[in-house]
């Protein structure tokens, strides 16, 4: 089972890594980070570097394709060298998947017209434009299609996503395997949740 | 305030990712992958590689050291290339920081001998040889020393440090920017809550 998951060039490392740490010990799977040139690729703020170890030329189809969100896919929606590619991976995928942003390049496809899906709740107009109907859940699947919200809910995707695949024991052990039993210690992560202040701060800038 | 995270063969890329993506938001942080060499570093199972922008030697002083940890702790602790380095970092840093059998190493290191401690629940019995007596939580500190339990568990970690560092709206806003809001599918994720068909089936190997 082949599960690709695409990098750019200011995508989120952490889209990427929560689901692939858990996806990667599903059986038979074999996991391939892709991108437009073989080598490192940068996140924000280009401290992290992830290599990918084949380019889009390389990869003509796979079962899972992973598209991982970040400040960079603003600039990619009208990047056909990789929108093309994610519209060719998705014709015969068994399961095409987001996490935060990356959902706005599946929407950039145009496999999200009419459908619920989800995305990083700060995107949530980038998301409607492509003809998605936004659902203020963690993971919304259709079909074949599962979009995750912001950044560290891929985890969550990836567990229900691997049940489907293998089965919830499965699902299960990998779990207690990553020892997945969070404890935030406040009560932040979403916009429902979070204080004003901290909304105030974020919409300013932490930095 | 720079933060610096090691890499080693066979590390677990959640392990630092997971607390790097929080802690990238911190106000004037930097962050620093560090290896004995410079370059691509892979995980286990290799289908991933991290970049190291410096080599140890590059690196003297850090105001916060995290420690990630994997398979490849356990041929590393008598490494006096990685070791030593993790003791001349603890002298003069802020907080020591593990992730998961990161703290096998600061172990291995002795820092932990007679402080409480945790770790990944597989690792206990070698987190012990070094004298440090296990506890079954989340992140345990003391003073400067901080350790989280297994894989996934660095970023709540990260979230208590960030508080700790830069006060509790910081860490509430970092926390909103990764939609932290965790909601696993199932309640497996550590021995205490894992059905046992789970912990049956990690202990034969799951691949």
């Amino acid at each position: 089972m082949r599960i690709v998951i695409p990098l750019f060039d200011r995508f989120t490392a952490l889209d990427a890594v929560g689901p692939y740490e858990a996806l990667k010990f599903l059986p038979d799977a074999e996991i391939v980070f892709v991108a437009a040139e073989a080598g490192a690729v940068r996140d924000v703020p280009r401290w992290l570097a992830i290599t990918a170890d084949a380019t889009f030329g390389e990869i003509d189809a796979c079962d899972v394709l992973l598209v991982p969100g970040g400040p960079g896919t603003r600039g990619l929606l009208e990047d056909e060298n990789l929108i093309g590619w994610i519209r060719r991976m998705h014709q015969e995928s068994t399961w095409t998947t987001s996490v935060c942003t990356g959902s706005l390049l599946l929407g950039a496809a145009g496999l999200l017209r009419g459908l619920t899906a989800t995305t990083h709740w700060g995107a949530v107009d980038v998301l409607e434009s492509f003809g998605a109907v936004y659902t203020p859940e963690r993971v919304v699947h259709q079909g074949k299609l599962v979009t995750a919200a912001g950044v560290s809910s891929g985890i969550d995707m990836a567990l229900w996503l691997a049940a489907r695949i293998a089965g919830r024991t499965v699902a299960e052990a990998i779990q207690l395997a990553i020892e997945y039993d969070p404890q935030p210690p406040f009560d932040a992560g979403s916009p429902a949740k979070a204080p004003q202040a901290a909304k105030d701060l974020l919409a300013k800038g932490i930095r």
